[in-house]
């Protein structure tokens, strides 16, 4: 039986060996929610890329640009973090450069892995159904924030456990802590995050409407999926 | 009102700043409850070293030396990392020099903090009432198993998070994950742990006894503070 393990942040994720394995990159809060809605708004591909400078020389390939620092969209760009940002039909067909603080770290820092999905709650039985298909162990990689340990990746990482824990090997102990969490929670996850201090940051800063809709659960069947040097909507290329 | 906060590897430790903090180090399984226990059978001092080699020298000092290796005593050293190995009135007004796989490293990586106090299920209230007074912000920074996440160390830092809640600042999310892991397992801290890859470990080696005494709390009111380059038991020197 293969296994599901969780790292709680890049920082860690030295110590685990990605050879070989299935790595779901989650950053719920909001890049991995993000690319999510993207695709499931007809994004063609997303390049997730580590620094704005980077970022912004996308531009001349004809890509559109999003840059989140610090929760607030970076000056210059043409979209931020926010996943309403992505729904308007603007996203359609076209390829998108994307910084964030965690999120875009995550799947950069996984590129040993097998296979990378990027993981959220709005398609979680697309990452699911697909894991189980793969047959591969695999490793929950949270973003977290600023290297730190976050509440609602690993409330993510939970769910996924939770849906593949009859098939997958979870015994280890961050794994045995993200369900635990997860079965805490889950009546009301927006209730349960509202202590937090990063989402109570967020809130803030005036998305409490980003917050709700990023921990809705298998809204998109869109399957992100990390292919050479960019993302793609596998989902799409095998219908 | 000051605040608590937990780290859940020595590996992120960088990402705090430990200035002007009281630390308390955790390794409930075993190395932290050990070093509990010895003060509470008359234990001098401890002195907390990080290699083998080091640790053998303190015996030309005068000191009993004690040292575990991936869960196991390791060979040529009086004492392993069993609390029961320190009870038979064997270290009475001696010095011990110990070195283990997680907990001793916790220990003298957060040397920069104001304070550090060595806490473990056997002398939660001891080191409550002490953090209560000293009024400075708390980390607790649990050792992990070789740098990644465990549910023992993580579980005394809620039951520390539960006592202090009322005089701390407690709303991040390692603090909360803390809090609320402990609160679902309090009822049954043996049977929620033997889910656990790590303690599973430890029961294949045959000390399910000492698990359990582990788990204990508030047996004993000593209290190790570190000083200078040992741990001494504050609470002998408050008496």
């Amino acid at each position: 039986m293969p296994s599901i393990d969780v790292c709680f942040s890049p920082e860690l994720l030295h110590l685990y060996d990605l050879k070989g394995k299935a790595v779901v990159a989650v950053d719920i809060l909001r890049a991995t929610s993000t690319m999510v809605t993207a695709f499931a708004h007809g994004a063609a591909d997303i390049y997730p890329v580590m620094q704005l400078e980077e970022c912004r020389t996308y531009a001349e390939k004809g890509c559109l640009t999003a840059a989140e620092r610090d929760g607030v969209k970076a000056e210059g760009f043409d979209l931020g973090n926010s996943p309403f940002g992505y729904m308007s039909g603007n996203v359609q067909g076209r390829s998108i450069a994307i910084t964030t603080t965690n999120g875009t770290r995550a799947i950069r820092l996984s590129e040993a892995a097998e296979e990378i999905v990027v993981g959220a709650f709005l398609n979680l039985q697309a990452v699911a159904d697909h894991l189980s298909k793969l047959q591969l162990d695999v490793l929950v990689v949270c973003a977290g924030w600023k290297g730190k340990f976050n509440l609602e990746d690993t409330l993510f990482a939970g769910a996924l456990v939770e849906r593949l824990q009859d098939r997958f090997a979870s015994e280890n102990d961050a794994t045995l802590a993200s369900l635990y969490l997860y079965q805490t929670a889950k009546q009301d996850l927006p209730g349960f995050l509202r202590q937090s201090s990063h989402v109570r940051r967020l809130e803030n800063l005036e998305i409490n409407k980003d917050v709700e809709f990023c921990l809705q659960h298998d809204t998109f069947s869109v399957l992100p999926v990390w292919k050479q040097d960019r993302l793609i909507n596998l989902q799409r290329e095998l219908v």
